[in-house]
C-alpha cells in the first residue's frame, strides 16, 4: 500500500504514529505532510527509516492509496487545520486511515464525501462491538509486556525491535498491538484505550488468544501505572495480558510526566517494583530488562545513561533504536 | 417516585442494586420481582430497610412509575427471562430504568414498545458523550475514596453510611456515584466502568468538580486493584479522584476474587499498601480506616472479625450496616 502521512507541525518528534509507520510498516510512504518542514526530506530528520519528501499539503503529494493521520494528540481530537487535507485526499479517491478518538466516519462532511467518491474512512481506534469482561485466563505462548514510566516512552518501538530480533533467532514471534500505531503497522489489534473500561482487560485477553499460536508475544503496553490520566488503561493491559516478563521503558532525562509537569516520575527501581507488585496477584512477572530512549543524547552520554539505568534496575538495558536488543531478548526469554 | 425492583432469582444476596435502592433511595418500593421468593416480604430477608411484597412478575405488582432492573450481572448482560417483565412494564405505561452494559434503548422491541406507550427507557450506565482525558487537577473538598479487596465488597454502602454520618455532624457531604446503583439512588453520576478507558480518570475528575462545593466527598470506588478483569476501572478512579484518604472495604471470610476463584485476595495490610503506593505519585493518601461486611457472621464472630481486621490494617474498622461508622468517620476526617 502506498500512503501519505499527515504530521503537520509535529514531525518527527511528536508524530510517533508517522515515525512508527516509516520504521516498521510494509507500506510505501510517498510523502509526509508537515507544513513547517515542507521542502525537506524525511532522511534529514530521521536517518534510519525509509525516505520520502515532506510537502505542505495533499495537493503537493504524489498519488497514493491512502492518507494516514500520523499524529496522536492528547485527547485524540481532530484538528480543524487538517480538514482541507482530509477533504483533498477523499476527493483524489484515497482512503483515509486515522487512529483518533474523534471518528472520521462520524464526521458529516467526511462521511458524505467518502460516499460520493467511493473511498473508505478507516478509524482503527474504533473497537469491536462484541467485547466483554476478562475471564482471567492467559495463553501458552511466552508473553513479554512492555511497560513504561510515561506515555511515548518506547513501548511500541521496543515491542517491534524485540519481535524482529526474536524472529531472527527462528522463533515465531508477534507484536500484540494495543494502540493505533501498532494497529496501522500490523493490520490487526484493538486500541485498548478506546475500549469501555470494564472490557479493557477482556479485550487484551482476546488479542492474546488471536496470536496464541506464536512462541513469544510482545504485548505493546500503554500509558504508565502512575500516570494521572491513563493508569487505568495500563492496569487493564497489565492484568489482561497475563505477562511472564516485563520490560520497563523510559526516556532518558524525563523526570516529570509528559504534559502533566506537576507529577514526578518515580525512580526506576521503585517504578519496576510497582509494576511487579500489581502484576503479582494475577500473573507473577518481574521486570527482567529495560529499554531507554536516548534519542536526545550524544553517543557518550547515551552509553552512560544506558549503563546507569541498567544499574538502577539491576537488569540488562538497551536503547532499541541505537543499539541491538540481544541482551534484553536473552533476559526476557530466560 | 414509586418503583418496582426486578431481582429474579438473585434477591437479596446477589441483587446489590435492589438492596441499595431499598436502603438508601428516596423512591417508594411497591414490590420486588423475584420468582423464587414470590409470596415473601422484603423484611423476611433484609430486616433493616423499607419493606415491600415480593411477587413473581410485573402483572402481580401494584401500579407504579418505573420498573428498575435491580441486579448487575458480571458482564452487564440482559437476561432474556427478564423480557416479559420489561415488556409488561412498558405496556402498563411505566418507565424502565436499568444500569446494564446492554442498553435497553438499543433493543429494537423495547425501543418500539416504549415509543408506542410513551414511556422512557433510562440506561443510567450510558455515559455522557463529551468526556475527555484527565487534567490532573483535584478539588478543594476533602475527598474520601472507598476502595475494595473485591467487587461487591461494600464500597457503595460504606460511602452512603459515611455521608449520612457526616451530615449528622453538620457537614456538607455528598456521595460521588461512579456505578449504576449509586446513580439510581442519587439521580446523578457516571458509570465509570462504561466510560472509554482513556477517559475514565477524566470522567471521575468531572464528577468531583460537579460536587466540589461540599465539605467532604465520599467517592464510591469500583472493582479492586488486583482484580483480573476490573483493575483498570479501579486505577482510573484512584487517580482521577485525587483522594485525601482511603477506606479499604472487605467481605469477612472472602479469600478469593468473586467469580475468579483461581485468584487469591492479598492479605489486608499488603492490599492497603498497594493502594497507597499506587496513589502516592498522583495524590498521596493512606488507608485511614476499613469497612468489613460481616453479614454472614453471628454477633460474636462479627465483633471478632472486625477487631481482627482492624489489627491487621492498624486503623479503625467497622461494619457500616451492623454498627455505627463514627470511629471510621473520625479517622478519615482527621
Amino acid at each position: 500500500m502506498r500512503v501519505v502521512l499527515l504530521a503537520h507541525e509535529l514531525f518527527p518528534g511528536r508524530a510517533k504514529t508517522a515515525v512508527g509507520i516509516l520504521r516498521y510498516a510494509d507500506h510505501e510512504v510517498v510523502a509526509v505532510l508537515d507544513r513547517d518542514l515542507a521542502g525537506d526530506r524525511v532522511s534529514e530528520h530521521v536517518p534510519d527509516v525509509q525516505d520520502a519528501p515532506i510537502v505542505a499539503e495533499v495537493e503537493d503529494a504524489p498519488d497514493c492509496d491512502a492518507l494516514v493521520v500520523g499524529v496522536a494528540p492528547i485527547g485524540g481530537g481532530f484538528e480543524d487545520s487538517w480538514r482541507p487535507d482530509v477533504r483533498g485526499a477523499i476527493e483524489r479517491g484515497w482512503d483515509v486511515v486515522a487512529g483518533l478518538h474523534y471518528l472520521l466516519a462520524e464526521d458529516d462532511e467526511f462521511a458524505r464525501l467518502a460516499d460520493q467518491h467511493g473511498v473508505d474512512l478507516r478509524d482503527v481506534r474504533d473497537p469491536p462491538a462484541d467485547l466483554s469482561v476478562a475471564t482471567g485466563e492467559g495463553v501458552d505462548a511466552r508473553v513479554v509486556l512492555t511497560v513504561g514510566t510515561d506515555c511515548s516512552s518506547g513501548k511500541m518501538t521496543g515491542s517491534f525491535e524485540l519481535r524482529d530480533a526474536a524472529r531472527e533467532r527462528g522463533l515465531d514471534a508477534a507484536v500484540v498491538p494495543t494502540g493505533q500505531t501498532g494497529i496501522m503497522i500490523t493490520g490487526w489489534g484493538i486500541a485498548i484505550d478506546r475500549v469501555i473500561s470494564d472490557f479493557a482487560a477482556g479485550a487484551t485477553e482476546r488479542l492474546l488468544r488471536q496470536a496464541a499460536d506464536n512462541d513469544v508475544l510482545f504485548v505493546e503496553g500503554q500509558g504508565a501505572l502512575t500516570h494521572p490520566a491513563y493508569s487505568g488503561v495500563t492496569a487493564a493491559i497489565l492484568h489482561g495480558s497475563h505477562p511472564d516478563a516485563l520490560v520497563l521503558c523510559h526516556v532518558a532525562g524525563r523526570e516529570t510526566v509528559g504534559g502533566y509537569d506537576a507529577f514526578d516520575i518515580p525512580d526506576p527501581a521503585t517504578y519496576a517494583r510497582r509494576y511487579e507488585q500489581l502484576a503479582d496477584p494475577v500473573s507473577p512477572a518481574t521486570v527482567d530488562a529495560g529499554l531507554l530512549n536516548t534519542q536526545t543524547l550524544d553517543e557518550g552520554d547515551a552509553r552512560r545513561a544506558v549503563d546507569t539505568y541498567s544499574d538502577q534496575l539491576g537488569v540488562p538495558v538497551t536503547d532499541p533504536v541505537r543499539y541491538d536488543v540481544e541482551s534484553v531478548l536473552d533476559a526476557v526469554l530466560a
